[in-house]
């Protein structure tokens, strides 16, 4: 079998456990038929167009050739219909040709084309960032020359952020902006790790570069965004892909290390700000990246399913062993928790709830590409043996799995975040909500044992966030790893929970109960660990750890 | 960096962990010194000769050429190199070549070959699983004609059980063997996965092979186990490797599907008591494979530990980083406790206690599996960007972990093990030993946290115990992979807790108390998963469990 878009199962996450329809009176057009219409559709493009280049494009890999990389067989029709299709567009402002719908369901889509084809699902992905950010800080002749390409998914988009010697610190970066006579600058310097930075699917591709113009501030105060696209007016930039990294997984996607060389490029809003400019990027992209934890997870549990009823052994099928199944059903529960997450941080944003966006966005980002690598290993382990030959197909989930946790901000970045800017700047106003609402979920549950394994969790949660909010820095940085675990399970539990009340779907129902039996007892422990503190980091294992 | 063989924490795990010495009346000749001294040149021969290799076989590959397998540069001259130093026999008896030292300190240095390159400690692993079998089922001229040869490592073995229908369920298997006038029989079938089934580092390969003698009984009661020679009196025998999986990792070693066309071989042992036999081979060898993942975690944690140390990142090393210090110490007290395990488990192999090694064996197998696969992803979180990227190497540490939790009957399996034949066997017996002397573990241990911490879960684990051992049949096997990783935490925390108390090591006891603070309090969750049942896994997800 290969992949089959689980619409059902998307529906009750964004209706029932997201509340999708709380946003009706912002997008009165939206109905059920409609949404219906539009997942079918999506999913008819993942499962027959995406998924079934998935493993071509695993096998043949990407190849540099003379500063021009060619895309595996398929790539480009696959392309070609995600462009014609509109897809690029569905969350876009009509004004640029967009469709002007919820994030929330434009993400639902992206789920399913992650699922199907990781590798591909990162151009458009990429795409959507550069859309937010020229859309956010571009000048009005800016949007007009390059958003109406970039929402019909005409031309692609990138982000350029990292460079060799500065990794996540992004206040080390070195490229340089000269300013120019004509109002454009000339940017010259070298970016790695660039996705899609050079491919043939589109005859254009807008980069989007951080530099620092010349005289300007040492550190992140002197950073600018610049818009560096590949052609202008008909004209080869100086952009050029100069090598491409040979990675674990996501072989499909190109992997470029990109060098400026006197390149043409516009600034992107006000000098000196293009890190906020930046973050208006990264924050859209890392609940994309969140999401495709869910993802890839998804589809390692469809395959591992699938082989669980086909596979014979000792007379049965092995889905009737009762490891396969708890295997089986942890994936799928951990699943649905995490697509709940990732669609109700997209309602949060449609809504306009900014605190609450900002509160869920690095939880769904670690915590569900946490369960992508998770639930990418149970899925070779259901399939046994054949789950480590490649030609099974399990194996490649779990390598494209493993991306997930490091881009868009390691996950420890984003425990960082959740607690240095998420907590303390509202001093867990934001979380209280959270908490009040997974109480509201448990009340609302029909089973006992869940009810109380969940206001268990919500009280130990709450805990653990007057902790993070008392501890000395140290100590919260020390816990603020599990911390993060921490809130993934609850909140997960309580959007799992709110959806089976609400949707009263039996299979739901019993998901939630294995959720609340087996996961929701380590909160405890992951609170525990939150609070263990910065002691044991500083004393522990002097020898290694000594300079 | 490469590989360092981490001479302190194995003397530390042996000696004051695993309680080695315990031996000392059985291997009088095994003092300080000479452990010392073997273990040093063991890791000498690790870091200078099988780990500089590890990553060019992981790039090369394998290719079957008309039946042969060219292993790849360097591997012929390590293997001489390991032969030569006679590594091979370190456990084995003098009568045929032997050291005579004890298994636990053979598992030590092949801790190390493991560590340095997982790929080329397979070869060894195997050759010894053979030479167990031959050594307690062989008769008398068997055992002159192959046990030197397989000892002194000049030829090495394998295991054929796997057949393409038949999975982990033995009994299903059709090799047929048709009896010979001379005594010999006639082996005719197809095996698959068989590690090192054909290669270029020696003269000749010794199968054993289960197969069916033509009408024994149906199923596992009528299987035996045969010696199949490559070749024998010169000839080339009938056994060939038709075919290499294409494998997400361990690249370097061949996994062969062989053709048995006529092949001549000897039964080994009696008849229909093949699965007995091939029983002993595996028992030694899932210890072994426990060990690899021990091998591969600590070769993960030694290459984030280094990248950790000289990466710089705004300003400062990424060391200096509580998250990035927290993964490294989980690895790290992870490590020191599967190490414990695994040498705990030889020793009492060693000292003949077969109902500790047996209760112990299926823990250490999947315990320090999982934990393998665990520290692998954390070597890579470790590394950011870098762990993605193939040259960094964490990522093939990764790729090649994943094995573990596979081979050698699944960790799953191990766990219906633990339950089915060790826990029920003795009503509990030998478990309630590790439970006192985790108890005693305790009190011995200088830190009021962790005493109350092992003292509690202690008898988290009791408990436990006793639900296992009273609970219906299919309510104790749904729980009883949760069950096997509370015990392996509970036993791995009071051995580390011994190893501390009797070396008196600072760095041993701050990774006790992480551990402690960190693994422990999971213990009662583990044992919450234990108890769920099976009624989640019968009534849930009804809709894709479903026929």
């Amino acid at each position: 079998m290969s992949y089959r878009a689980p619409i059902r199962e998307i529906r009750n996450a964004l209706e029932a456990s997201a509340d999708l329809w709380s946003l009706k009176d912002r997008f009165p057009d939206l109905d059920e038929g409609l949404l219906e219409a539009i997942l079918e559709s999506a999913g008819a493009l993942a499962a027959d167009t995406l998924a079934p280049i998935n493993r071509l494009g695993d096998r043949a890999g990407l190849h540099l050739n003379d500063g021009a990389v060619a895309t595996p067989n398929g790539f480009k029709e696959a392309y070609a219909a995600f462009r014609d299709g509109g897809w690029q567009g569905l969350a876009a402002d009509p004004a640029y040709g967009g469709q002007g719908l919820p994030r929330a369901v434009a993400l639902a889509c992206m789920e399913m084309v992650h699922a199907a084809n990781m590798s591909f699902g990162l151009c458009p992905m990429l795409t959507a960032g550069a859309v937010e950010a020229i859309d956010h800080h571009g000048a009005p002749e800016q949007k007009q020359l390059y958003l109406g390409k970039l929402v019909s998914g005409v031309w692609t988009g990138t982000m350029n952020l990292t460079e060799p010697q500065a990794g996540s610190d992004v206040g080390a970066l070195t490229t340089r902006a000269t300013p120019r006579a004509d109002g454009s600058y000339a940017i010259t310097g070298q970016k790695i790790f660039i996705t899609w930075g050079e491919h043939d699917l589109a005859p254009n591709i807008i980069h989007l570069v951080l530099a620092r113009i010349e005289g300007a501030p040492a550190g992140s105060k002197g950073i600018s965004l610049f818009i560096v696209p590949k052609f202008h007016d008909g004209a080869r930039n100086g952009a050029r892909c100069i090598g491409l990294e040979e990675k674990m997984g996501i072989h499909a996607s190109p992997t470029c290390t990109m060098a400026y060389e006197g390149a043409t490029g516009w600034l992107l809003g006000e000098e000196n700000k293009g890190l906020a400019a930046m973050f208006t990027m990264m924050n859209a992209a890392r609940l994309n990246v969140g999401l495709q934890g869910v993802a890839v997870a998804e589809a390692a549990y469809q395959k591992a399913l699938s082989y669980a009823k086909e596979r014979r052994q000792g007379g049965g099928l092995i889905i009737e062993h009762a490891d396969v199944r708890r295997m089986l059903l942890t994936m799928k529960a951990k699943i649905q928790a995490g697509r709940a997450l990732c669609y109700a941080t997209a309602v949060a944003a449609d809504r306009g709830d900014a605190a609450r966006e900002d509160l869920l966005t690095p939880i769904a980002k670690a915590w569900c590409t946490d369960l992508g690598v998770e639930v990418a290993s149970l899925g070779v382990q259901v399939h046994g043996g054949m789950g480590y030959i490649e030609e099974g197909g399990a194996a490649q989930y779990y390598r494209d799995a493993r991306i997930a946790p490091i881009y868009e901000g390691t996950n420890g970045i984003q425990a960082i975040d959740l607690y240095g800017r998420k907590l303390l700047r509202d001093r867990g106003e934001a979380m209280t909500v959270q908490i009040a609402e997974c109480r509201a979920a448990a009340d609302a549950a029909g089973d006992a044992n869940v009810r109380a394994r969940l206001l268990d969790a919500a009280s130990t949660l709450e805990a653990a966030t007057a902790f993070m909010l008392s501890a000395p820095r140290e100590d919260a940085l020390a816990g603020a790893s599990a911390y993060l675990s921490l809130a993934g399970d609850v909140i997960g539990a309580a959007l799992l929970a709110r959806g089976a009340a609400r949707s009263g779907d039996r299979e739901l129902a019993a998901l939630l109960r294995f959720f609340a039996d087996s996961v929701l007892p380590h909160a405890s422990a992951r609170a525990a660990e939150a609070r263990a503190g910065a002691a044991c980091l500083r004393d522990a294992a002097l020898g290694d750890f000594a300079g």
